[in-house]
């Protein structure tokens, strides 16, 4: 194997370090986040570090670096309160790719890459029409993390839409039947086989394949 | 599509609310977390909450349920300081998802899914020999979030062990080589077929596809 120090990491080119350690955590959840601002202009960014943080309430994390484009996203959710999360597919993933470019703050990524605004409910932030999976959230909490003043923001999940033949009996959702990306590294996106689901483990019995 | 609201989230039940919420997000990063206690008694635990919290320093964040089975993991990784990060791949996923069974503090993972722990350079976490994608984590920071008690662990990246053909010219793993697996839900397990990698975004100008 291939041994990589904490020295050697330390003197990596900025951008390679930035690929490398991006690529390390293994597979990632990538999204659009649909925002907008009082006067209802719209923003749409790309993201890859959204993550589970409880069932009950629903609750999802997601981190913003201070000094990147997605600062329009941050600013539109702090004063709107709510944001909406779709997935990616494959028609969309260039599109969606091409939203992280740093457009300025008055032109719209849904315009800039042809990508549709679609309101439901009555719900300020826009979603995207072909995305497949798409749901929207509340803001609740903003933590700075001081170690490297990324910032966590917290949002509890309210509505949900999803293709008719997802969801499972046991409440799971077959997200290769919405066709839903995956991501790796700062720019990488791949399809997904399922190799199975196992059962809830327990000790001295090995788990069986559910699906 | 079908249309989920927040009041049928609500009063759906727990298991099947579990199940729902936490394949929303996507497909996520699966790791094997291992540690040790100062005796050198280990540790193994399965996670699919890693996440990239930044390059420089290299820091990375996992969340703890504090009524889970990984306390094991969290009170030896507190107490040592560090910890190693494991990838999963299709030899090893189903001993990888047995650990979630809820053995007793004095049995370890390792033993009873038969994974073998490896020491390398004196760290005193344990790797998993199988796994092909491994790295160690000194624990830098404990967060609670008071809004549902989950526990953010920060740590900072050490060590890197790969195979030697997944790193790329600028940095990037491909860990489709390295059999690096993806998870979503809870319990199902995916194998993962690169579409593209997308150049830097730039505005007036679509991705190129780089790989």
């Amino acid at each position: 194997m291939q041994h990589i120090s904490s020295e050697q990491i330390s003197a990596m080119e900025q951008r390679y370090r930035a690929a490398f350690i991006n690529s390390l955590g293994g597979f990632k959840s990538v999204v659009l986040v649909g925002t907008a601002n009082d006067a209802g202009a719209t923003n749409l960014a790309i993201f890859n570090s959204l993550f589970h943080l409880g069932a009950n309430p629903p609750l999802c994390g997601l981190i913003f670096r201070p000094d990147s484009v997605e600062r329009h996203t941050l600013s539109n959710l702090e004063a709107s309160g709510c944001y909406t999360i779709n997935h990616l597919n494959e028609s969309i993933y260039q599109q969606a790719h091409q939203t992280s470019a740093r457009y300025p703050a008055e032109i719209s990524e849904f315009e800039a890459t042809g990508l549709t605004p679609a309101y439901k409910n009555g719900f300020q932030a826009p979603f995207v029409e072909e995305s497949l999976l798409q749901f929207s959230v509340l803001f609740r909490e903003k933590i700075q993390l001081s170690i490297n003043n990324t910032i966590l923001i917290i949002g509890q999940i309210q509505d949900v839409w999803i293709p008719e033949n997802v969801q499972q009996p046991d409440g799971f959702l077959d997200l290769e039947k919405a066709g839903t990306l995956t991501c790796s590294g700062l720019d990488s996106y791949h399809q997904t086989k399922r190799l199975a689901r196992l059962s809830y483990a327990k000790p001295d019995k090995l788990p069986d394949i559910i699906l």
